[in-house]
């Protein structure tokens, strides 16, 4: 884990565990690995090169660290000194390492297996979040509140209305990250992204290399046209922004003077026994809280040079892998609230008579009708 | 006009008049008459009174906007007073205006409206740009060139594969653009978002509400599940990261002593004669970097608390607006850059020579593929 | 105004006029006759020549605006235009208009004095909040209420306490917004920033030109040294900051289930008659919003290029402009709510008394000092 | 080291060893022996309790992050389980530990510690690269070379005067960071912030406590008033504007068909035997293209709810320490480029020679002036 002190209590240990540095270090190894089958099937290498290659990368994924990143600052990149040492390792094999590769290819691959991993973490607990989100509208599918407009009393809800309304969010959510995920393209295109060193192989090596790491073949080169990164900001930025709406409602409802919810694990206090904070919905908070800013790095770092970018590019392994990690993270915290969180009906009652008797009407419409929409058509 | 100082600059013209206060003011106001027809439809209101709403609305959106502005600041909306007007104008069939509606229904369904029709302005000028683009990979196919990365010369590529990458980008843009655009969809949900004021019709006259404006039925209330405008504005800010990464290769590629291209009417400067700069670039490069801090705004207002944001939807008119402007602008300056953008083959073999004569192979690879690639698969 | 649809509902009325197409050209015009006028002083130019410069100035600061703006788009700056016009106008004493000067001179200039001009805006309406939070501190000095940490009941404090952390923030902003006020720079380099139209007089023309608007003379040439600008959009932000956590605070003291405050003019709806939203604190938080994203774009903007930006400098343009017109209204709507801010002394007594009953104890501490601390040492 | 795949590439070795789990901790205990002490000077601590508490901590900043990370999750906070465990170590003195204080004043006070540790990282490279840049300036104070204005060939500079405007920005970065750093301050306040845990010694406590880790006594309790946040990100934003401004000129001016500057060590491709890339300018923008989403980041956490955030100020913690980490690397990556910064007089003179064809006079005015403003005024 990366930041011991803190992952657990944001929720991010899984997502830090698929792309701390000895993640992206496997994920750099597997890229070489499959780039040399991919030329072994077209004939560019000979298989037992290829091998002798995979064999390299293998134990490569496992070296000390520091190694290669004290190596990387020279050329600005962990791939070179990787390379080197792969084809030191790989014998008279050495000319099938990185064969007709430039390193961004192997690093854009890498971020995105990375990120296909990483991803998985944040569906998981989205789902969780999800399948949480649907209990509560099932179970409160005709339970009726008041519906609060500006954080005033407005006109009555229904407390499944309610849940079904962040169940929409979350669906939205899980449908766009999937399809991010299982859009995760691979980056092949040599050094000036002209495919020159597996022509006229290039598209063919480009196939398999992806089939080989479970990625998508993009058809194009990428190399600085990097709408897909932005894409995936997009989607992660946007989960995040649905896991805060429904983590601050479960602060606002929790607030003692409304008290309509509480979570099954508050938290205490170093100094005040009495307290009972809606902890794990303020920790989704905090974590889904630093995605807007991150987004809009990834979008500014668009802005690639020419045929490689000269900063933007390596701006974005950090803000990727931290968006990632956030978001990861807040989905996980979400969960933990939504899943176990108890409805008081007393006291939706009490606040829902309170409003009633300045004469609103209790008519809740089609609320019932949302929640069957909503649980009628969950992501699966 | 806005801004006439800065708009015509900065592009933004067309995309400011599909924003401005009387754009909206319209919006409002065919929202406000198709909910009284699609009441009508649905028999929740007489079709004559329908008729009486419809024609108080063409009325009211030609009114003095300070009138509805200054009115507007007491309830936060400028739906307040217009409604007030309406049921004025409207007179027995006062009860038909803003049947069962809340302010939200009636702006956010008009900020769709607004978006659908400034969406138009961003799309043609993108439409324009990928068009010169295209004739700019076509002419220059075979044409080799030095590529650079991190800004320093690499191995050959082609104009054609440059121009061919700039296009995918656009093209990329212009899927999600259109996308974005014909899923725009309405708002209905009533004070809570139960759409109670019109049960049991309720998704009956949603459906007929979004038909009659030419948009999408969403299906649900959104009033506070607000990934519908964060992908929006993802889509904008992409569009913007393309538009900011071709308009930074024009730039550079400008330079004096790279001399590669040249606008067609290159800007001067107020003390110097000589000067020939890329100025629509300049200008696209500049609107286009409004979008990453715009996109973090909208993304952070996502958290909407409970029924109704209390602020953080009212953060979105600005922000969206802004958005829809700096896209519209930078898309039709980079589209002024891309037409009309002169190649200096003398520059290019010049350049190329210089890294020739290190030693570096010519072999340009599957460039020729790249702009086939593109050329077949454009977006229409 | 300039969005007559929206700027009083956000407050922004003064604010916009102070930045908008007229006062930034008032404010080009004002700049060019300083300069002959600082020409004048050093003997650069012929004191007849600077009156008919600053008589022409004065004319074309009234000229329609699309005239200007139109001309703006060929070189990427209203300055070419005007420029011009004045020497157009100034007949024989063309020759001194915008003597030794670059576009950017007279661009950054202006924008400061828009800037200078636009923080009085700010200024005032933030003083006007601190006084209303100064007026609520004394007032509620010794007035218990219960504290709410992680929006959970923790132990008590004073309402005067409260409303004394209020104004703590509101004075250190306004410090921070009359410093950057009174740091306003004029800026004065030439096209490359050598000063070399006014040798050997550079730095007597530069402190002649500042001193002849009320700017500071930077000293130095800041044409691609932009630090200046982000402290001003740090101030700015920093103060939006301040506003949005005051308004937060008073939209969640309002909500009916705690009803320890109202405004004095709550904000009723379209849809519901008993709706009591706090509309000035809720639109504050709004404008409010709009800042970090602002604040991040003029931060990315520094990175001019050599010795002048190709985009990031024109990108400060709106940027600046939307974030002095979101924190003037921001605090404009912010001293709406708390003048007149209503406390209800049942409602904190019931509260306190809620939490009272669980065992907490009702010591205040040094609340009362807290109070006296802030009035004693206000900003005046 | 956090990430040792990737933190000596962007330079930020140092800075992250002032801000990982470890430096966190130790700071943490740092604050609660501080705090027992200070509690002893105004004799609310017995001297040998707090003997025993200063022990207690010093041996908790060294137990496992994990077991305290674990625990961390149930209050959101590591300060409730380092409570514990201090209070289990202290044996009698147990009630000395955390005497008065609430989690947020010993979160608070470390974070301050934190950074004023992690900034002496910062403003040290930064010296370094100040130091590097004034070298430039006296060397080549007359050293003609073509300004470059959008890119575009404009008229004479010279080096010394591009290297001094360098320097006049990482001069006023670092009087702007030390400021920082001198004003950094304490933090303590009590659950709800009226001291009153330390009643009627409060501010004598806060003073003591201030002084004993050699923090400011900031007066005031700001648990909710953020703005000293804001500042500090703001002033790191700043200088990161500064990083990014002349590691973009770097690589600007090392493009080879300019080749005006190159690094003493540029860096190596993968793939092409040829290239030189100045890769510590490249990683230093990259570094410093984090900054301005980090800073929107930390403006948005400064709208905390009521006497503590629910969400805000847990933000605070990744974001502050992502950005004191970029930042310091940033910092480390430029001194890095600066210093052995090679200027080549030949490129400089052939480029100036190509525009003097052309007609362009080549007077430099006042250029060695402005060399001579900046070494004078240099920061000490």
């Amino acid at each position: 884990m990366s930041e011991p002190l803190w992952d657990a209590l944001f929720g991010r240990t899984a997502a830090v565990e698929a792309t701390d540095s000895r993640a992206w270090l496997k994920a750099l190894c597997d890229v070489e690995a499959a780039l040399a089958v991919a030329c072994a099937r077209t004939g560019l290498v000979e298989p037992a090169d290829a091998d002798a290659v995979a064999a390299a990368c293998a134990k490569a994924a496992t070296v000390d660290l520091h190694e290669i990143g004290d190596q990387a600052v020279a050329g600005g990149s962990p791939v070179i000194p990787l390379v080197a040492m792969l084809r030191d390792q790989a014998g008279s094999a050495a000319a099938a390492v990185h064969r007709g590769a430039t390193s961004q290819d192997i690093l854009d691959t890498a971020a995105m297996l990375v990120t296909h991993r990483a991803l998985a973490a944040v569906i998981d607990a989205s789902t969780e979040a999800d399948g949480a989100a649907a209990r509560l509208a099932r179970t409160h599918r005709d339970h009726a509140m008041i519906g609060r407009t500006l954080l005033q009393p407005a006109v009555p809800t229904t407390f499944g209305a309610v849940a079904a309304g962040w169940g929409e969010g979350l669906d939205r959510s899980l449908r766009s990250l999937r399809t991010a995920r299982s859009g995760v393209a691979a980056q092949l295109g040599g050094p000036a992204g002209t495919m020159a060193g597996w022509y006229p192989h290039g598209p063919a090596v480009r196939a398999a290399f992806a089939a080989e790491l479970g990625l998508t073949d993009p058809g194009v080169v990428w190399h600085t046209e990097r709408s897909r990164i932005a894409e995936l900001a997009a989607a992660l930025g946007s989960a995040c922004g649905v896991f805060e709406k429904i983590a601050t409602d479960i602060v606002l409802l929790a607030q003692a003077e409304i008290g309509e919810v509480s979570e099954a694990e508050p938290g205490g206090s170093s100094a005040m026994a009495h307290k009972r904070n809606p902890i794990a919905a303020v920790t989704a908070r905090a974590g889904a809280m630093q995605a807007p800013g991150l987004v809009s790095t990834l979008v500014s770092a668009m802005a690639a040079e020419l045929q490689r970018g000269a900063g933007p590019w390596h701006a974005e392994w950090p803000a990727l892998t931290a968006l990632l990690r956030t978001t990861g993270g807040a989905a996980r915290r979400l969960a933990d609230s939504l899943t176990g969180l108890r409805v008081d009906t007393e006291a939706t009652a009490r606040n829902l008579a309170a409003v009633a008797d300045t004469g609103v009407g209790l008519d809740v419409g089609h609320a019932g009708d949302l929640v069957d929409h909503y649980l009628a058509g969950r992501a699966e």
